[in-house]
């Protein structure tokens, strides 16, 4: 066994349905190449801190496999920590390469986000200049689907599934009384309105996204036309909103149109639908309220996408194979070919190319008012949030991978 | 066609999973029987302003059952309306009982909880001392599953299904990070602690219930043993917790052992979790976070139980039945048989027994410490949660049935 090659695979930045797909993915491409997988624990800082799991044993068969593939969050554990640039701090670098090389590894794959994807750039860099010979891989995920150079990221599909079946659910329950009434559903993503604008899928009767700010009045001026004509109005509200000065709406804000002393005690209040519900209160007077989708957008694998789960397995494989093969300071990535059938190829991309990038939602995509997304949108995400993942029961409830120790 | 039987069925109280399961179930009661239904809009309130559906027309076919039988929330609307005693308001009942004779009907049967027990109660008792032929029957439904005469409420299930379900997944979310962290997941249920305690099907560290109060210094106490043990500490909250003034803990009370000035600003958040974590965050310094289940604890039929919806459709079923073999004054009831493999037998019960009745958490259920729930709950629990109820998609998403006009 000593002989058999080694790859290190680490996950890092916020949780999601569809990271451990990648591990997963990670774990199977390893066996197919006969290399041993091994996993930092917490990410890059606690590999450097000497704690990793053999994955071969601790994943030993297909059940094993298969459990990890549906299990929400991290399982190897996440950490959030940006590395300091190599030219300005190469002993760090130094010491880093140094444990990779002194774990044997000849590949490290790393599975998140922009920053994730930053520790990947610099320290495939760094290799390159020291002329070292292990492979630097970058595996995306993110529930917020602001990558560049990538049609959409892994854990985006599995969200908005939750997110566009939530908010059709909501609706139904807003709607039982004869009364008007207004929801704010928010919907995570505090820079870019990917996820709440997936709510399009349920058909609000608006959706407010943080690409575009918000003005109260002509806010209250449609919410108040379309009470006209309905009892219930849904709102998919965006965590990220902010008014016309730049400020985040979450931040209690007062908007401009209400008067600062009347609002003051918004400003106690957290959250842009509560804040929003107790604006719309204040000045239609109707029944309002807030839900947050909350944590459940992000872990809810029992809503899994299927589509998304098997891209980002399928992303996970393609790094080992890519590493193997020689590659470094990529990322593995997905190239939408067509909408319906829906259709991807995949490809790598520079990494380098990727980290501390952002991607919005184009306006073009947005509707005219600023309330809204267009049918593009529509056609972009509808082939994301589907089929519906089959996720295995044990007495009614998901099973999940047991925790690591 | 004139001269086919008609029945009149309504939906009151708050939404859930499984009140149109019920009324899926009345539907297919009265078609087996040859009667033809009638729905109120919004309840007993929206039927006294002359609001009312034909049934068979709007659910004209097997698949239109079965899509409103998987459709969230009220599908006839609801209303909140207490009615006035009939010895104080005679009036009143004269001109109910007209007209629903006026609508030509055998029997009223009324899904909801305990208002909507005491709706029938009244109708029943106010009826039947008129020498009325009208039958009244009362379909049980609610989440807060705090009937009595009732081995558990339609609804219910699913809604331990979501909250199992996602107290499972939030717990992983909240374990990725190498640091000690405390997570309060907060449950519907003001008064009674079903729903919360259906956590346990997800072991989370503690239990919070409304049955016991809260006394702060043992709580943290609790928590810091705990943190001592693991990083990770979860704890399912019911929004209705109490200190033990027995004020509830989501008015912002102060917590016994805390000083008024320190946590001043703590009266202005909203919710048992907000609290409890700005608490536990003051006292013992650590990451806390609380995730608020909201509206899709009750909504989620994504979610949803095959067994609650079930048993919700053979209650409604079988309401019609018994109203046209003559019952009046009833509820339609589950016993509990055996709980492995798990049975239940259906029967009726006085509903003047249900009306006003609350039903807590019995304390043999409670843990010692109040701050969890015994084998016994999670025995009672398990069967009412699975299987899942194989919800039919469209484009991914679960398809709904089309709301009335």
């Amino acid at each position: 066994m000593s002989q058999q090659k080694r790859i290190l695979v680490g996950q890092s930045g916020g949780p999601t349905c569809a990271i451990n797909a990648s591990l997963a993915g990670v774990i199977a491409g390893a066996g197919e190449k006969n290399v041993r997988p091994v996993g930092m624990r917490f990410g890059i800082q606690g590999f450097l801190d000497g704690r990793t799991v053999d994955l071969a044993e601790a994943v030993p068969n297909e059940d094993a496999l298969r459990l990890l593939r549906d299990t929400p969050a991290s399982w190897l554990g996440s950490c959030r920590f940006k590395l300091p640039d190599p030219e300005a701090d190469p002993e760090f670098f130094a010491r880093a390469l140094e444990r990779v090389e002194a774990a044997g590894v000849s590949a490290v794959l790393y599975i998140g986000g922009n920053d994730s994807m930053d520790t990947i750039a610099k320290l495939a860099r760094y290799g390159a200049r020291e002329g070292s010979d292990v492979r630097f891989v970058g595996v995306p995920k993110t529930i917020d689907n602001d990558l560049v150079q990538i049609d959409h990221t892994p854990g985006y599909g599995s969200a908005a599934r939750l997110v566009a079946t939530a908010v059709s659910e909501v609706a139904r329950d807003a709607d039982v009384y004869d009364l008007k009434s207004v929801t704010f559903v928010e919907i995570m993503g505090r820079d870019a309105g990917w996820l709440a604008g997936s709510a399009c899928l349920a058909h609000p009767d608006l959706v407010l996204l943080p690409e575009v700010p918000i003005e109260a009045d002509a806010l209250i001026a449609r919410i108040e036309a379309l009470l006209a004509e309905k009892n219930t109005v849904v709102v998919a509200t965006s965590e990220g909103v902010r008014t016309p000065d730049g400020r985040l709406v979450a931040e209690g804000t007062v908007a401009p149109g209400t008067g600062t002393d009347e609002f003051g005690h918004l400003a106690q209040l957290s959250g842009a639908s509560r804040y929003l519900a107790a604006l719309v209160k204040a000045r239609l007077g109707c029944k309002t309220r807030a839900v947050e989708l909350s944590t459940l957008q992000r872990c809810g694998s029992h809503c899994a996408s299927k589509t998304d789960l098997d891209e980002a397995f399928e992303l996970g494989r393609m790094g080992v194979r890519e590493a193997l093969e020689g590659a470094t300071g990529i990322m593995c990535s997905l190239e939408r070919t067509q909408d319906d059938p829906y259709a991807v190829r995949y490809r790598t991309v520079d990494v380098s190319e990727v980290a501390n990038q952002v991607k919005p939602v184009p306006s073009a995509w947005i509707a005219p008012d600023g309330m809204g997304v267009t049918a593009e949108f529509e056609r972009y995400v509808r082939p994301l949030v589907g089929p519906a993942e089959p996720i295995a029961l044990d007495g009614g409830l998901p099973r999940q991978m047991t925790p690591l120790a």
